[in-house]
């Protein structure tokens, strides 16, 4: 046992505390006949509550974290402190970046030795958790090779490395038994035209999705490949800009049946969607996966990564969510960070514990609202013409035999009130 | 005639004006073997110059026309109006509405007997104007009948209406002998998820462009078929919010080699993504068609419709529309719009003008450009690892070998510059 | 009595309601002290209710209302059926600009009395009613002549007309027994510097707002001269950006102890500002006055006018009034508008009925966090090293002085936990 | 001499040149009666330069540099490359924070004295050198310590460590002859109004700039002290906004007529502005003083610090700088860095010889503009009735006068074309 958490104990679920408790989270609760925690799903982000100093362009480090530094046993405590927040939270979830979990090396294959003993590592400590891995994913920004790119650079040789880092990080996550494993495309993308040959990088970012599928059936992973959308930051404009850009993306490289979504509501609200109509578009494409239940400050034009605190809004995602048919291998994910000036380690608890009964209190009115089923009364009600036998024979028919049609019947169809204030009062009365 | 712009003469070219002149635009100057008027391919849109009356959100008319009412002969005043300025501009070609060039009628029937009379009426000024058609399209979001969406509307009568205008619209364009069909889905959206079904909307938008596709074969119309990204405005979010989404809908329904994107700088920017982008991806997905020339205020977030001035801004636009191959049925439209306090004819004139002769100046930059060959060489020369042997073997690799290879060969990749100051000074010393 | 609400009863306070009723809102419960509504103060829109045809800039009128027109037969119907939905609402106050309730006339002298007319038929309606004048405010945007602006316009016959307007609308406000009188300079910016003469413009300004508090004074009218702050729409800059920007402008004409602002959620947000900043920041300048709750939807670059909609915005915007001490004259007016395919009577009476409870949820949590406490005490003991003796004494000492005691007492002053997680955990108790 | 440009000559005035040479800028070059070296005062910024490593939120260091680390010899070497940069670019003045040029130590009396023996090395080479200093500044914004702001700081020590921070650099930057002392209030803002408190924070920091002006007096410094306005970030709200924003400060404060302005286009931009409005309102508030000539990407909501390269958007800055009187103290500083995958000395040199002759283009234009007086005519013309006995009296008037007037005129002002099609074609005439 480390002693950075020293003075506080696990999280208990207790409606009438004003201390560190769950007051809406109770994992056991049942919601629509599933516990709380199998829907839910809570996972913590090794790299944003470990790994991240607390740095920001105008300014340097500002956490002092005793396992700061490049050594195998600072990795270990760093592993051992995370383990001992899972504990604390109860959550049943992690998520980790190669980078994150072990010390960068000299070389490829010192990084990778020390990546395989850190999964070790890791292994070990979850036989005595209850937490499990939700996904591994692969750290190809951070590192100055990765500038212009990873699958997208103009070098095929960091093309090469990025395919082995990829390849290293999928057999870790099937090792540890990972639920999905994650694309984020940090730097596919680019900063200017002049110099990016837009049509060979689309290219070389489909062919690396391709490879990880492929990848994914000879080892036999029978988790999800899921891709993260976001538009733009680091890079001026990001290839996987938002759901709908990369369903595009899949079709054309005909993975549209084999990857799905890592929807991040930060991400949504930097590409001017919000994070229900994300959501709802994965779900309509039939590429729903999973979830990165973190906001964005809507009038900041960066990725502030800050732990959910609207109940209002977060219910209106999980309503998608479980109108999705709920997680099969995705979960809710904190990719946020403390802000930088949250020093304590106390901060690093609150923010999760926070954050996880927001998400609680969100969910349980998503699921009121659907068990009520006004909401969806209403929408069904409203679209009720298409699904008469006229409704349904208009798709079929072709724009001659419509246009006679309407001539004939000299229609002089009405608008009818959209309600939009009404069906938000009772949202209202859920959350 | 009219004497609307009664003390206006036809504009000539003279590069020393300071006056109603081109300085920059000749339509006869031979630019990489063409005529400029043949690259260029300017449009004027009847509906921003004859049929807005200058309002705003804060409002009412501001612009006094003599031909603003809504009976037959006031359309035909505008239809004078329109080609006596095409004219003295001495522009190939504009674009309508239906319901920029005929009275609405109390139904259906009748607003067809009068389109159909204007589109005879129109068709005969062309017969001795050099102007001819670069598109035509349907107004299905004006008309309150249009407020919840056309071919996205919860009532299947809407939908009907919506199919059978878009028939006529066909028809016409058709019979003037127009370059292009162009679909824009103005309120092809919606204002809150909360009564929206994204699914079936998005299949009812899908059937219509189908059925668009099939009536264009059906009557023989060779023109090409274009749709128009926009991400939001007037619905809070739209379907076809730019180039990468529209693509993603058209493989969903097949029409990727059918349609093409008619693509405006203003939609781009409140994308969130610059023209030039936008034109560069359309180009690399094979489904560019044309462009709507008219910028957007950067700082106003909404369509601010107005028409070009920025030099090294166009000259960008057109170098991707040189390097797609140029114009082919599309050309350059300016859907653009006076200030609402630029109340006098003579703006109407200035405001295409000035907008014609910074797209003469950008144009001839982009050629220099292309011809100048430094951009393109630098730009191979960052990717010529790819065109190597090995490069090519790479994509066609697999995860475990590439893998065992980087270990291997113990690579050790290192970044080059990207330059982008460099290739910015380039293009600097061109526009 | 019209029949235009022919099936709504009189709103009730019911928590069990899932109908018409107010669910949260009681005016008679006591809150620290006072009555709800004496606290709240609501106030219904004029403009946004009973004048708004239901366009936008891509479409035309959707809503059909009986007293649309020019005429003062329905300006008075339009009278009758607003306080018919007063009586409805129970609304203690309400607003008005001149031209939502008279017709306009062929010139000044006509709209004058037109105007003076319906003043004194709503005052005939407001003795038999409980609802009473928030504040008047003259519209000095919508009519082309104040294209260029108003009191800002290069011609001075136009800011002759509006300074009469003026007059003529705080001497209806002052009759009424209006609480407040308020100036928005709805067109008081520019489309672009190049026509404009900012500081011209700027004194023009500044001299119209001397001669309304000299007015003021004149007549004896009690009520609070307020100005009201937006960055842009309708131009693309307004001169009255937000509540900073309006503060040293007040200072340049030496304003500042004579006016206040109402500050409008939406201009908050379209300014980059959130309300509660704005209000904070009024209220630290001593010039806070009144509101506009209504919200802006953030990811919308225009002024959408939403009802509010999300309890823990507005809780937190109630907090900062209730810190400032509260309304005096000030109160919670709705600038919103429905959506505009709200077309229903009923939409109407739930817009304005979902947002009152909205209000009184949130307007309750900012007082139970204020009683409680803890927010204030935990902010007091971050500066509490400022209300020492040393403290007090640094901020009346100078850089030399203080450059050698630092130096002298070898500092090294440590940063501490900002606690922004556990803060905003806190809020979520209450809201 | 390092040989960290070993290959690179000082760069020439050669309008042919397609290499590294300035085609535009020509110091000697007589444009309105003045050197073209005397009217733009180009200034290099020491920090993006020489000590920026090139990381961002997503990565870490990607250039590599010899003087990279944290003793006296690498700040010397440093030091020495950059009076190579500036005399290959015969730059006339240069730029800096306290923390570029010196290495921090371990304690306030430490970095001191490592700063004393910088600003003496720095002066010894300014003997040799034609750069002078257009300004020194202090970062109280990178050190964990300010991370809850300096000035603005709840700590009162991190106020004195402020203070004594600035008087060294005041000290400094006179003792080297600096032309101006420069506040950026880096973290002067706030995260969370939570934990803010506004007003307090608001009076701190006025406290600190009074003691800033009255310690110039006090030692003598002639030249000017400048506020930088920012929006936000790295703070969700900076208080020093926009020039709006600050002219109220300074008016709070006192301090209008002691304080000017250091505009910087890419802040301008951050806050919806345009970076001619918040110079034109500088100079109507007699608040202009110098200007940070980098643009920021509109469509990136961060701070992208990149080099000018829009040589119409120059000249329209250009235009209000020579409109405002041209600089005295103040100059042209490019606070603009590298993009982060432009590695080479030569990319140093490049973006600044770029910068140098899109600002000479641009400026030249603005002048060429200003002489030919269409303009400034035009403008005149459209206010002239202000100039008129009438018009002026109309200020000196009452609202009661006025209104009697207007009604026994019986004025019925019409609105004139504002023309700003037009204007902008007489723009790009000289762009």
């Amino acid at each position: 046992m480390t002693d950075f958490f020293k003075d506080i104990s696990p999280l208990r679920y207790d409606p009438q505390s004003d201390g560190l408790a769950f007051r809406h989270y109770n994992p056991d609760e049942v919601v629509m006949g599933k516990r709380m925690e199998d829907h839910l799903r809570f996972a913590v982000a090794y790299w944003h509550s470990f790994a991240w100093p607390g740095d920001d362009p105008f300014g340097g480090q500002t956490f002092e974290r005793p396992w700061f530094g490049n050594t195998m046993d600072l990795a270990k405590m760093k592993a051992d402190v995370a383990f001992e927040m899972f504990d604390l939270l109860n959550v049943p979830f992690f998520c980790w970046h190669d980078a994150d979990i072990r010390p960068e090396g000299d070389s490829f294959a010192e990084s990778k030795r020390n990546f395989e003993e850190m999964v070790d590592y890791l292994s070990e400590k979850m036989e005595s958790s209850k937490t499990k891995l939700l996904w591994g994913t692969a750290n190809l920004f951070s590192n100055r090779r990765f500038m212009a790119g990873a699958a997208t650079n103009p070098d095929p040789d960091i093309f090469a490395w990025s395919a082995a880092t990829v390849k290293n990080c999928m057999d870790a996550t099937h090792k540890m038994g990972g639920q999905n494993y994650v694309l984020w495309g940090g730097r596919e993308g680019y900063e200017t035209l002049l110099n990016t040959d837009l049509k060979r990088e689309r290219q070389q970012a489909g062919r690396l999705l391709q490879m990880a599928v492929e990848y994914k059936h000879k080892i036999g992973f029978k988790g999800a490949i899921l891709v993260e959308p976001k538009p733009q930051e680091p890079t001026k404009h990001q290839y996987d800009f938002d759901v709908a850009t990369v369903y595009g993306f899949l079709k054309e490289f005909g993975l549209e049946s084999e990857v799905q979504m890592n929807i991040e509501q930060g991400h949504a609200i930097l590409a001017g969607h919000s994070f229900e109509h994300e959501l709802a578009l994965a779900s309509a494409l039939g590429i729903f996966g999973s979830i990165d239940m973190n906001r964005n400050d809507y009038q900041s034009g960066w990725d502030t990564d800050q732990f959910p605190n609207n109940v209002p809004e977060v219910a209106l995602a999980y309503y998608e969510v479980l109108k999705a048919g709920g997680f099969t291998t995705g979960g809710t994910n904190f990719d946020a960070k403390l802000r930088r000036q949250s020093l304590d380690p106390v901060d690093l608890i609150a923010g999760h514990a926070g954050a996880m009964d927001v998400c609680a209190r969100g969910f349980k009115a998503a699921a009121a609202m659907l068990e009520d089923g006004t909401l969806e009364a209403m929408r069904s009600e409203r679209y009720a013409g298409w699904d008469t036998p006229k409704g349904q024979a208009l798709l079929k028919s072709d724009l001659a035999t419509i246009a006679a049609q309407v001539e004939a019947d000299a229609i002089n169809p009405q608008p009818r009130s959209g309600r939009q204030e009404i069906l938000e009062n009772i949202v209202n009365r859920f959350v």
